[in-house]
């Protein structure tokens, strides 16, 4: 290893010894997000926000697929239109930043930055539906929220964050159910297939369900510290919204009903997600998928005749074959180069040098498992494909195996401390369903409910804490 | 023509007794553009944020090509950090939001909601730039901005608008100027080329120049009413705000450097150019590059077997060519189809029914002219493809007719006012670069300098005004 190298690789706090400051240490260095002038608000810088936009891409198709299209609402809603659902203004008024002034002038009426556009959209849809011909309205729009949170973390709580926010009408309470879960299990599917993360799905308890939501269904993911986190979610309103709202339709009989909403979201969370569910010591491991980069050529002895212009050949053959790839010319050693590129996560490293271009080969690193392979560049494409290919697959079981390794089950809550305290993980247990129990587990244990489960398991017959019959079992963590 | 045909084509007011009426009939019947609750602020309705979405994606790809990054940076700015820059706050602050409270607490300083976001990546690069290895920076983002209005008009002018702002900072006063250019010709291009709209390029005066640029360039187009629009910016800030800032860099001998600076930005308001550019009596009009849907598919006789499963396969058959296909399979009659695909500008129509299917062929019938084509069902893809790139040059080409009719030139301000209430367009006329000059002839034509274009004219020796020499050609008009 290169002294530059070391030295990279050590500005890296160990996971182990301080899994946050690792953490924080990984976005910084990789460059992910920025602190800025306003306190509580992140600055995506162009490699954290490439990643974002891999994930908008990705999303945004498989919503168009189901019919979804996107609209802009303003950002801002007035003070008497957010107060119009009674549980919604309750669960959001404490945290939302308020406009009381445009240009010199104080306004009639105080705005505040949306939080979430649940109100917008009922305020839109009450004058766009009218008849059953108009439903379904299926809409989604991309853009930040703003909630005055108190302690921030990059990605993980902001200020302002970015979102995709879904917002949905329907003619039936079966209809907006099956939108719900549709949307859930898109989540689902996406997260597994392209950030390579294994989630569970279930319902939020009552205590955690969205403020003005009938139903709030949610994947979980586990971090490689054992905390939960909670990677989107999906609103099933029921006609809550649509009562305060009055958005009615006439049925095929010619009779008023009420429309039937959801709603359902990820945002630049999920990157946090990326970032401790797949990184290591050497940094952050993004999976190929959503790699904005996928494959970086570092050049060997690129002073040396034909070093760049090979590595620029290969850089326009493998594009060609449909890569997003790039050369990372800069005038630095190769070990550099090399701990650079892990810090980074790009999946795939090519090192070509004048010995390997005279042998017709070059080095390829998987940053994963850093094994190297001896190709032969007529094959590189081919190579790089598959092992892109065995990335990805790989990086999805290994964080399957740390799920499945690190979620416990529990029949009394001081064994539910104690497994929180040692061994780290989800936790599968019993519940009655009193919100005296959940708070009770939170106040003793640091968990809260993750969700029940749509894959129940029989752990006991009793609720972990009081004892008495319990039907469900639940997921708990401790949690982001 | 059906009843419902002329119905809806009648509710646009015709342009030529109300042109500000026929736009907004336009926005609103197209579901473009609606109203929300909060007064001044729009909805970009999904058909037109479709339109927008197109604009992004190809814009986007041409800033990439130049090296451009995205990027997210806060929508708030902190009231001490928009007031670093004199010129900039002056221009600005008038127009700005101000969020006083966070939840239920008073903020210890203001934040002005982003109008623009020099402020913010200033502050950014001052952290971020060190070395001349840390140059040229180019970033780039999509989001919307907020301006308090007074009065306002869908896309033309609200509250909140959408848009993309660049941000670049070089060595060199060179590359910033280069930057620039390259910028508003990238702009210029793309108007062209894409959304059929040809521009004047050109400089800003000193008095219509951004808040705290050296020099702003701007593209103008003219609306079918004769009065501009102004469709992009790009500004050469120099070392103005790098010095407001503390920009500085170490340059190759080890000296400490300013950077130079650029921002450029397109936003929605180009919406409204191509609606006022293309648009007639029968509604909106979209250049096929951009049309989000290029082929409209209206079966006749739909009920009749065969026909919906014809539209359907021909639907496959056009997408897989790589068009924008739907199907309009409404229960409506097709007289009410076909008015209804020409009020939203879809390019082509594919009338088929169960004599064409009979025959093997379908009416292809281009939105532009109205021009109907028989056209044999093995043939229609190319056949398409071949309308479609007509229709994308004649639009370009009638607009650009259009411009050259309605350009004129003047060597008397009473020759201006004549012309602008008479034949309307822009005007061509010498300028002795006064201040007072350009006030006066505002004041009595109601006419502003467009620009002063780079591709200059000698109209005559003396300044349209004052009658001094005069060395520059400006192109005035009255604009949105």
């Amino acid at each position: 290893m290169a002294e530059n190298e070391k030295k990279l690789v050590e500005d890296i706090t160990s996971m182990d010894v301080d899994f946050a400051q690792w953490y924080t240490d990984v976005v910084r260095k990789a460059e992910l997000c920025d602190y800025s002038s306003v306190k509580g608000c992140m600055i995506l810088e162009p490699a954290g926000f490439a990643i974002w936009e891999m994930i908008q891409n990705g999303l945004d198709k498989r919503f168009k697929a189901t019919g979804v299209e996107n609209c802009a609402m303003p950002m801002f809603i007035p003070e008497g239109l957010l107060q119009r659902e009674k549980d919604h203004v309750e669960g959001f008024a404490p945290e939302v930043a308020w406009v009381t002034h445009g240009g010199y002038e104080q306004l009639q009426e105080r705005l505040c930055v949306r939080p979430t556009s649940e109100t917008l959209f009922c305020d839109y849809y009450e004058r766009k539906i009218h008849s059953y011909r108009d439903l379904p309205k299926l809409l989604n729009q991309w853009c930040s929220v703003v909630r005055w949170e108190k302690t921030t973390r990059p990605f993980l709580r902001s200020r302002e964050f970015w979102w995709q926010e879904g917002h949905t009408a329907h003619a039936t309470a079966e209809e907006s159910r099956e939108r719900t879960e549709q949307m859930l299990n898109l989540y689902a599917d996406f997260c597994e297939q392209e950030l390579a993360i294994p989630v569970i799905k279930g319902q939020k308890t009552e205590k955690e369900k969205f403020a003005g939501a009938e139903a709030t269904y949610t994947i979980e993911a586990l971090m490689h510290d054992g905390q939960a986190l909670q990677s989107g979610t999906s609103h099933d309103f029921g006609d809550g919204f649509a009562k305060a709202f009055g958005i009615q339709y006439t049925d095929r009989d010619n009779k008023l009903q009420y429309v039937h909403q959801t709603s359902w979201g990820v945002s630049t969370r999920i990157i946090g997600a990326i970032i401790m569910v797949h990184g290591d010591n050497d940094g952050l491991k993004l999976p190929p998928h959503i790699a904005p980069v996928q494959i970086i050529i570092c050049p060997i002895m690129q002073k040396k005749e034909g070093v760049l212009s090979k590595s620029a050949e290969l850089k326009e053959r493998l594009s060609a074959a449909g890569f997003r790839v790039r050369v990372d010319e800069r005038d630095k050693n190769p070990g550099f180069k090399f701990a650079d590129s892990e810090m980074r996560g790009i999946p795939l490293r090519v090192e070509i040098g004048p010995k390997d271009i005279q042998n017709g080969q070059a080095i390829l690193v998987r940053r994963d498992t850093h094994e190297k392979f001896t190709v032969a560049l007529e094959e590189i494409e081919t190579k790089a494909g598959e092992l892109l290919e065995s990335i990805q697959q790989d990086m999805l079981e290994a964080a399957r195996r740390h799920l499945e390794t690190h979620t416990f089950t529990a029949e009394t809550v001081d064994e539910m401390k104690s497994i929180l305290d040692t061994e780290k993980g989800f936790i599968k247990a019993m519940w009655c369903g009193s919100r005296e129990c959940e708070d009770a587990i939170k106040d003793q244990t640091g968990a809260s409910s993750r969700c029940i489960p749509f894959d129940q398991e029989h752990i006991s017959d009793r609720c972990v804490c009081c004892g008495k019959p319990a039907a469900r079992m639940v997921y708990w963590g401790r949690a982001y």
